[in-house]
């Protein structure tokens, strides 16, 4: 990435909001914090504002990089910056880490209130309609009272679809990627087994592996592979790996034989894990 | 089923193979036995015996029940019987629990003899040729020089076509229901996140689990919930199952939300799960 065309330094900021935030499920929220980051300039009509959807296990550094920090690379930072497709000379973007989401938005991590402790499992489950709410509120925060566009992939195009479902007079465009308007029974399958993977880890500890100073990462890893095998359709994987081995033999043992094995245990390793919410 | 298209009663047998069987890997198991069942009787020019190759997780036992235990009935006794497809007053039909199987062949549960202890993860990892190739050593105790047919589903049918290529001049017919001469990517994806949800599992302690009187329980409900989504196509699961709730409304909880759900978390606690093996 040249100099030229990256949004360079970033920081991430925290915004409060004390209004307490019905959900989805029936629970209310006494009030949240989302992280988000924002890259360009919002205009003086307020109109050139996009947000950025992040998907599953994303976050809200979407571009740029840290200062202390210059290797972490916002998630998107090929398509943010100056020049690039959501170019940075034209459009205001804000990345959002959305609640619940452990990037140091309110969520499990976060102190509860009312108990003084962890939320643990006892924060309530959230839903793609509950992140578009309080994305609604970040929107106010920031004088944003429509959006140019709101785009995502994924679960991220979910909330772009959500946003023109609640709030069709606040964003010109919903741009909607690599998504759908629900879950297939295939999907919802797979979901309950990664699921399954971490609640069923010991170091899971019912929801309260923070307390106990540990992360589920076995059922992590596995619910990054059930995650792997569907990003990618039955004939891509077979054209990327097909029975392709790693040694060039087989090895009769518990190790790596084939390519996609190998493939499958890097992308489970390689998801940043911390039982603490990242500080800001 | 009536009684007079059951076969009825049956026992399972024990063969016992005193020489030693080179595998594919390269090892050598010094000897092995193995379990059996079998249904109707051998004819005077032995040419009418059938086996029944059982998939990932089957038994010896293909048909009827036992004495002690009359709802413990064969998997497939539907088609094994007086009258039946596999019709016993024609056939001579044999069901085996194959090398490594874990009811009640020689495998990880059994004593390894230069130890004197189990084998544990010590088992040599056994492959399609060599479950053939201990078939084929059954085959001669029973009698049987040629094979009437040679039947199997899944890894089953592997088997089947096994025989087909190890064997040709002892079979007569080869019978491959859904299954494949090889694994694809997708399915070697799969079988990888089987296999390291059973050997994360801290109770899996390296395969010696039954020397500590445990099964990785929590592996082998996430292997079997992986495997039950491959069981059915996309489409197959829209049709059964499509996006319908458990309880008519979310739970939002980790509890059942969906039909699907319930329904691979009821296949992932239907596996009979011991850490001994079955005795005879």
């Amino acid at each position: 990435m040249s100099p030229e065309n990256s949004v360079g330094v970033v920081a991430p900021r925290r915004a409060q909001f004390n209004e307490p935030l019905r959900l989805q499920s029936g629970a209310e929220l006494p009030g949240f914090e989302l992280v988000f980051e924002t890259y360009g300039t919002l205009n003086a009509e307020h109109t050139n504002a996009v947000l950025v959807c992040h998907a599953l296990s994303g976050s809200h550094h979407v571009a740029g990089h840290y200062a202390d920090d210059p290797e972490n690379v916002g998630w998107w930072d090929n398509l943010v910056g100056p020049g690039k497709p959501l170019d940075t000379r034209k459009f205001f973007v804000v990345g959002v880490n959305n609640l619940g989401g452990c990037y140091g938005s309110t969520g499990p991590l976060s102190i509860n209130p009312e108990s003084g402790k962890r939320y643990g499992a006892d924060f309530p489950l959230v839903t793609v309609e509950d992140w578009v709410a309080a994305q609604a509120r970040l929107a106010d925060h920031l004088g944003v009272r429509t959006w140019a566009a709101v785009i995502g992939g994924s679960l991220g195009g979910m909330q772009a679809l959500e946003w023109s479902l609640q709030f069709p007079e606040r964003i010109r465009h919903a741009m909607v990627i690599a998504s759908a308007p629900k879950l297939s029974a295939q999907n919802i399958a797979f979901n309950e087994v990664a699921r399954q993977a971490i609640i069923s880890d010991p170091d899971f500890h019912g929801g309260y592996y923070a307390d106990h100073g540990v992360i589920p990462t076995r059922g992590l890893r596995l619910a990054r592979m059930v995650g792997h095998i569907t990003y990618l359709s039955d004939t891509q994987m077979a054209e990327k790996f097909g029975r392709q081995l790693r040694h060039g033999e087989h090895k009769f043992s518990y190790e790596v034989d084939f390519e996609i094995e190998s493939y499958l245990r890097y992308q489970a390793t390689s998801l940043p894990l911390s039982s603490t919410p990242i500080p800001i």
